[in-house]
């Protein structure tokens, strides 16, 4: 089977959005099987739409659309592929009342054009959407398979996951099982990771290794395709074992685990709780955590000092630690951490501190920081970073450090 | 003229990466008034490539390449447009010199693949790569122009806008200039603002008007095209005057501004100081404004209480409101913004307490928030929101509520 993917709307057209649909669902769509020949992007225009897709039926099986399912009278996706196969588009009842549950949820007046959204293609099955309005829809016809899909990410990306995924999946039936497993790096570059697998990733053909580096981080998809499930993880964990014998000191997680979920965990099974004193991070570290569901067993609370007056008056750092070495320093992360460890009475106490830039601060350049962890038994750890001069890169990189730090600290 | 944009690689098709030059060649296109109908995106493979270039020839005058100019065997952009098109390659010495300065500069030996990538389209105007090693190409055949631009997007987007963009652009020299403004909006839903406007939207040919919802924020896409700069500022202020008068209540900014920037503006214009309470945003609402440059001259810090218990020990709630009204309430709200406003001591304190969710809290159903703003004269505003069962959702809107309330009430 080979697919095209259609992204639909202007938006895109006009360089206001980036197509990351197309990429999402290739990933998907690679861990399938399924070959991904042709990107296409069209806008809000009913005429080139229906050219692009009769271009996509003489060349690909499955037509896999997104965008253009909104209520407005530019969105036409479902409307222009119910023309040109022929289709009625119906009222989906489910559909209905999860809109109407939605604005009632909100309070908002619904509006006679939000009922639009309700419209699906006739036989075909709807893929219902969990964090958005517009419905889904899977519908086979002719030899091929159509998945109109909403274009918002967030309502995109589950509803193909947990929606569309499985019946492709059925359809593609080969009897034949794909298992696969991502493990996460950090703290090691691409290249390095890549040097010191090399010997694998030349020769590896069953399991797969697919290597891929994104915001600091490193990821390595381990794919098996068998007859059983039971031996695709054999073989998966056959291939991790020698992946890990190289790299698994940089190892963090696993599959959608994130540095913050991973050292959330840890805190838990710990039974530890933590505080936290934010300076050029401002919270950000706090709310990393805090988008964990269950992080209120181990987040008791913190407090942001963005100001050299707030870390003496609010966190007790005394002003000779900061006239002699300064709020970017290893003293003033641990007076940070020391103190809001003792007034949150926590397990464990963090800070961080530093120049967050674009320009330099307190006679310090700008991606300089230093972070401070005080373990339960008062033990102190620090360390200073050398980061760019890009304002929020840094402090998601010194965020990111800090709960590397942690997981290293919590798994020893 | 109308515009086709083609990136080629094989790993855009498996989801490896993002297809960001097509966005970026999009809004500089924009800029030129240049239309794009067409974003196509086909693999490392000559048949394909082939078949892709003769569609954008059917359909577009300009045709723009980005990707496979690299020095691998899989880079083929250049000469199968070159074998299409019947041109030959030939050897550029400006772009050999510079690789091999290149290699001296890295201090790493050169090898034979390299010198592919000085090759160029017989008769090209060649655009120089001031990052990187393969030039691109400027080439017009036969009534088309073609347009190959490295893949990398910091070797491909100075290329364009500095070497690219002034050749088209005295190409394209028809008199006319285009401008474009964006109008940002909170508080309404896109099909609700579609409403008030739809005459608007129908009749309107000059500026055009193009609408964009996204996390909750609505844009509108002011487009003047017209002889004089000048004029396509009066026209979009006609236009942009006739919007605002239907849907002004709900606007808070302009092109680039975002709910944060907006607020930080109007805090350091009025010489006001913040500070924050937060419990179930923890922390992001102080991450969002700190991610603002500048923003220490109005940010002093704030508190994380995610406990009960925090919010009695570290702000004082007392144990009262807690037992009568609940953690999630506007009288624990008031307390937590008055608090951290005398802690502080600045001019506006605020606080957001409530049910991130899924599950429900201290008896109250996930999305239940309560938000507090304290006014430099001590006038105490709250508000209730419910939103959905969504955690991260829930957070995310709460900040960008709070800001909006903020917004207004800084804008009165």
């Amino acid at each position: 089977m080979n697919a095209e993917i259609i992204a639909v709307g202007s938006e895109l057209l006009l360089g206001q959005i980036t197509n990351t649909n197309a990429r999402y669902i290739s990933s998907q769509l690679a861990e399938l099987g399924v070959n991904v020949y042709y990107h296409t992007v069209v806008g809000d225009n009913a005429e080139r739409l229906k050219q692009a897709i009769e271009l996509a039926e003489s060349r690909a099986d499955l037509i896999i659309f997104s965008g253009g399912l909104g209520p407005t009278k530019d969105d036409l996706t479902k409307e222009t592929i119910a023309k040109h196969l022929g289709t009625e588009l119906i009222m989906d009842q489910t559909a209905m009342l999860s809109i109407e549950a939605f604005f009632q949820r909100v309070n908002r007046p619904m509006t006679e054009n939000n009922k639009k959204q309700a419209l699906v293609l006739d036989g075909c099955k709807v893929l219902a959407n969990h964090n958005g309005m517009a419905p889904g829809m899977f519908y086979s016809h002719d030899q091929h398979i159509y998945i109109l899909l909403p274009g918002p990410p967030k309502e995109m990306e589950p509803m193909f996951q947990f929606e569309a995924k499985p019946l492709l999946a059925s359809t593609l039936n080969h009897g034949e099982i794909i298992v696969s497993q991502v493990l996460r790096f950090y703290g090691i570059g691409e290249a390095e990771l890549e040097t010191q697998i090399m010997d694998l990733l030349e020769t590896q053909t069953n399991p797969t290794i697919a290597p891929l580096a994104s915001d600091g981080e490193v990821t390595l998809r381990v794919t098996a395709k068998t007859s059983s499930e039971e031996e695709a993880w054999r073989l998966i964990h056959e291939t991790e074992q020698l992946l890990l014998s190289r790299v698994g000191d940089y190892l963090y997680g696993y599959n959608d685990e994130s540095l913050a979920s991973s050292t959330t965990k840890l805190l838990i099974e710990q039974g530890l709780t933590i505080s936290v004193a934010e300076s050029l991070t401002a919270g950000l570290f706090q709310s990393e955590l805090a988008a964990i569901p269950g992080v209120s067993q181990t987040l008791v609370g913190g407090v942001v000092t963005y100001t050299a007056d707030s870390k003496m008056n609010q966190l007790g750092v005394s002003k000779e630690i900061i006239e002699q070495y300064g709020v970017v320093s290893e003293e003033c992360a641990t007076a940070m951490a020391t103190r809001v460890k003792t007034m949150f009475k926590t397990n464990i106490g963090v800070a961080l501190t530093g120049v967050a830039g674009p320009g330099e601060h307190d006679h310090q350049p700008a991606g300089t920081v230093w972070i401070a962890i005080i373990l339960p038994n008062d033990e102190v750890v620090t360390h200073e970073l050398h980061l760019s001069d890009m304002r929020n890169t840094n402090r998601l990189r010194a965020v990111k450090r800090t709960f590397h730090y942690l997981i290293q600290l919590l798994s020893t």
